[in-house]
């Protein structure tokens, strides 16, 4: 379990895995989402060989955590709801979730302290209808209906994905700024009048009544700049400098 | 361009790539989501050999119509707005986008019909700050924060499976009922009434007193099953079989 994991995290389950290197870039991708706990259901390969280590980049704690299990059935028996990946539609009366409905149930049944697994099928064939049985609903992330075939990886990233989105609240848009912060309006005032003054010696302004427009797209194209204390102070120089000449 | 590709759709330019496999799986990435037009700019290896081709596993298409610069300024010429996708924090002011934060303001870039594009860096290194001076913003999908690194065929599947996901109206939830659809009023009410009488002549209520919170409990387990008209013609049979013993 990866620090900050707590037990009503859901787990990842790989059933009957083929190459021992999927199961290294699952782990990577597991990890790049915070879902520190995987199972393995009856794998071809060792998931502790040196590829699937290498493969994993810096994921082997979930490699050397995950359990195996040599049916489905006992893999799943301590959870309350499961979860199947799949991209082909099945004959079967079953919920069908997105990823982001994945992601909104697993939430909820985080909060009511439900224990859920997802699992993932191998990666020729995809999870079979046998395994289906043991899944409360079936998740379809959407995707180019002529070409959503994904790799084992990219399917457990993409599942991962939608589950740590759903927590995380890092603002959709912010303005990077190291060492400074946004500009008051006293500050952009400030550079607006030394703008204008220098323009006007300069002789910019040919006609009186159009020198408010012209400041006023100026103006317009500062603010759409959202200057920061730093940026005044750069602009200051830059007009000086090209004003002296 | 893929079908259904239109002329305001964005660009994915991958910077510098160095392996041709991964070009290759950075087109099936693409073609997941639908995001038709590559560009490469000065690429280690040929982006149409036999690994590049193989890797992309159906998005031959892509790669054939990707076009080849031998400058990241001469790539995004004709595009009206730039974002570059990084991992890492950079000492610059710039506005940063999530994931989702880049797709919101792509979807606004389409409907105004402005040209855009998303820069990917080279495998090893990243964008570097040369090739940010390119960007409008930058883009920083949000993973855990103590192992973000992704591979470029990951970082390109994120990206596109935002853009993607933004413009797709799949339900979040819905069952999947091939051949019947959900069952009406009268449909399960008959059910229960079928399954009331049968109890009774088996003898099930033991306690008049207790009789409607029995069949309340029991409807509530048939109706959180969302039954559809097959399940109900199932469970007909089911009564009728077992009262018959």
């Amino acid at each position: 379990m990866i620090s900050g994991a707590n037990v009503s995290d859901p787990v990842f389950i790989l059933v009957r895995p083929q190459l021992a290197e999927n199961v290294g870039t699952a782990a990577r991708a597991m990890m790049n989402c915070c879902i520190g706990e995987m199972r393995l259901v009856d794998p071809d390969e060792d998931h502790l060989c040196d590829r699937a280590l290498a493969a994993s980049s810096g994921a082997e704690e979930i490699l050397q955590n995950a359990k195996v299990f040599q049916t489905l059935k006992e893999a799943v028996e301590d959870l309350q709801k499961v979860y199947a990946t799949t991209g082909r539609s099945r004959d079967m009366i079953k919920p069908v979730l997105t990823g982001q409905g994945m992601a909104k149930e697993i939430e909820a049944d985080r909060r009511t302290g439900i224990k859920c697994g997802v699992l993932f099928g191998p990666e020729r064939t995809g999870l079979e209808n046998d395994d289906l049985v043991y899944a409360d609903a079936i998740v379809n992330i959407p995707l180019n209906p002529k070409h959503c075939s994904l790799n084992l990886a990219q399917a457990v990233l993409l599942a991962g994905y939608e589950i740590f989105r759903l927590s995380d609240t890092t603002a959709d848009k912010y303005l990077s700024m190291p060492n400074t912060e946004p500009a008051n309006k006293a500050e952009t005032e400030h550079l607006f009048d030394h703008l204008e003054q220098e323009l006007e010696n300069a002789g910019y302004f040919k006609s009186p009544e159009k020198r408010p427009r012209m400041m006023r797209n100026l103006r317009n194209i500062f603010m759409r700049a959202e200057l920061t204390s730093q940026d005044v102070r750069t602009l200051h120089g830059v007009i000086a400098d090209l004003a002296r000449r």
